[in-house]
């Protein structure tokens, strides 16, 4: 983990926190249930682990994002996004906190007056209530770095979501992601930074935009 | 650890951090092979995510003390107790190290330019070489509240660690341990307070002493 | 857990595994949304490890109970209890399921092929519904040795679980569990034997029972 | 790991369990100092466990070799791989130990009455002691699968294992371990296996050969 602290600070990126549920051996990916102050506690050793490893390398974390099952549990959910919002208030109320547009966990930070960037999927489509379709649907994920380009440009046009059936969430948008683990995933960041530099678009740090 | 963490700073008490190899199952009290860039990150982590906890409470990290194996392998290998101070000088040059007097750790943290509280045992006897008795060996370990207390105004008298055979380590004392997991460590520590006091010694947080 | 399992084969008490969901952390009392196959491998791990630990003691597990937050879900919900009653039968079709009387668990213990050993609480109060009243409601725990003991006389004598409004759910009654976290376990338990003996029970292990 | 043993069984291959140090984080490579008897509950655990999968999938457990730092310091150190021995006797006494030609692990199974399948290493050059030389020293692993053909040839014609200096040290051989986490290692097996095929050897499960 140090070493990739130290090259994002060299690269120049800001670092971010993906603090998950405590399921090591399950990635993040399995819902638990924990107590609201046992999931605040959680959340803040994994803020403070990293904080810790950023400092020992001259740098800070400047955001933090929700991680697996806990993420997309606290765009669901109001109350556990207002646990990660209680949590990274009390660590460092100036931390950014990265949440998808039109999501529960984006109205929570902006309720617990945290700076939130506004993200959206490149490589995820949207039911009409503004959430992700499921990955056990067909063409949930995209896998095509063109269509990921005309999705994330027909998001930006509409100024929002976008979802499988037209409808629009309305949203700003300050982040777009790009999910690592996909053979593909290179290749469409890459040419979706290409496609909207033409566009006019520049890419910056978070802190810079929200 | 919250919960602790809270009632410490409400008691006025200083905290630190006890860090140890990454070894839930065997409480940190199993020497393990570590890499040292690999150790180095393993304190780092466990210094950031307790210093995550403090700082959500208000507070912060004065000290540290490496716990279990960790701490035993520090006090003789002056290469391993030099990764422990590295960990804390990247972390933060101004923390307060806890080592044993006459110890190579304590050594290597005054070489590394940590404040160094020199650390005697009250429930403990020594070596001539200044190290602890081994647990396995009869006698180690004192059990009985008044010997503790002739044992450690016997250590204040001489200046320094009194060993089984009267060999004295000269060196400063500034912090005394009294072990949490025997039956009367609490009436040891009672007991050690109130006779210390009665010799005109008082009490105080280590950052008002080293 | 070795030296247990030496202990409890040398007093002639058969084994049982204690199976949970894999969060060490949260002592498996944490509700995990688990894969029917992931659950049904880490119950089978479990399983596996102890009969191992048992195998060289030369005693054989006779018996499984779920532990925590998977035995409270796998009595209420269907499909899960049918995921443990599955990895007990592909590991062992002869082990006896320990399961709460009117519980979801017992039933499909029972449609599995299992022989389920019924089970009731002397030291907790049941909802009309047949269910434990939560730990969170007043007077879910029974803390009074002698109501306890009045507690499962009311349930032998109704043949069946008695609810705190006086519901019976009818049931045969194999087992009956005292926690083993609480100040008074070993005395009401005692007491308990002694007044079950004394109205003519015996006490046998579940093997011989069920 | 069911699914696995399932495809394993599926191939006619047998199973064996590769028991390490209790150290998921450093995957079993970091050496840890256990109690004998906590190592041997450590290797019990992890018997049980995978016999526990794979009598679920209708096989058995024919082998064990150990991983790791934990195989590495077993083969030098004569107390550790008694203990080694003794876990897989006490767990079942047909287990067929894997263990490195020349080794001290190799002995003490023989003298602990464990069938030995005795392995030579496709892949790494040998100390004139009979140990792997450290993959610190330049030229430890062999990358090319036509050199670990010619160095597979030179051991089984030699009768032994053959050091980088010549030194011989006579042994049986009767497994070849290719190890699976370098680019070539199916493409070194399967040379590897056509060579030693057209040269007269057939290739057999464990339990066959020893």
């Amino acid at each position: 983990m140090r070493a990739t602290v130290r090259a994002a600070l060299a690269a120049g990126a800001s670092l971010g926190a993906h603090p998950s549920y405590p399921d090591l051996a399950g990635f993040g990916r399995r819902p638990m249930a924990m107590a609201p102050a046992e999931l605040e506690a959680a959340i803040l050793y994994q803020l403070g682990a990293l904080a810790g490893i950023a400092r020992a390398e001259g740098g800070t974390l400047t955001h933090l994002k929700p991680h697996g099952a806990l993420n997309n549990q606290a765009c669901e959910d109001a109350a556990l996004a207002e646990v990660v919002v209680r949590a990274a208030v009390v660590f460092d109320r100036n931390l950014i906190l990265v949440a998808p547009a039109c999501s529960a966990l984006a109205a929570a930070g902006q309720r617990g007056g945290l700076r939130v960037a506004l993200e959206i999927f490149a490589d995820r489509r949207y039911t009409p209530r503004g959430t992700l379709v499921s990955r056990r649907e067909p063409g949930a994920v995209i896998h095509d770095p063109a269509e990921s380009i005309r999705h994330v440009r027909a998001m930006l046009d509409a100024g929002g979501i976008v979802a499988l059936d037209g409808t629009v969430c309305k949203s700003e948008i300050h982040s777009i992601c790009v999910h690592g683990d996909t053979p593909k995933a290179v290749a469409t960041a890459s040419a979706l930074r290409a496609a909207l530099a033409s566009d006019g678009h520049d890419l910056r740090p978070l802190p810079d935009i929200v």
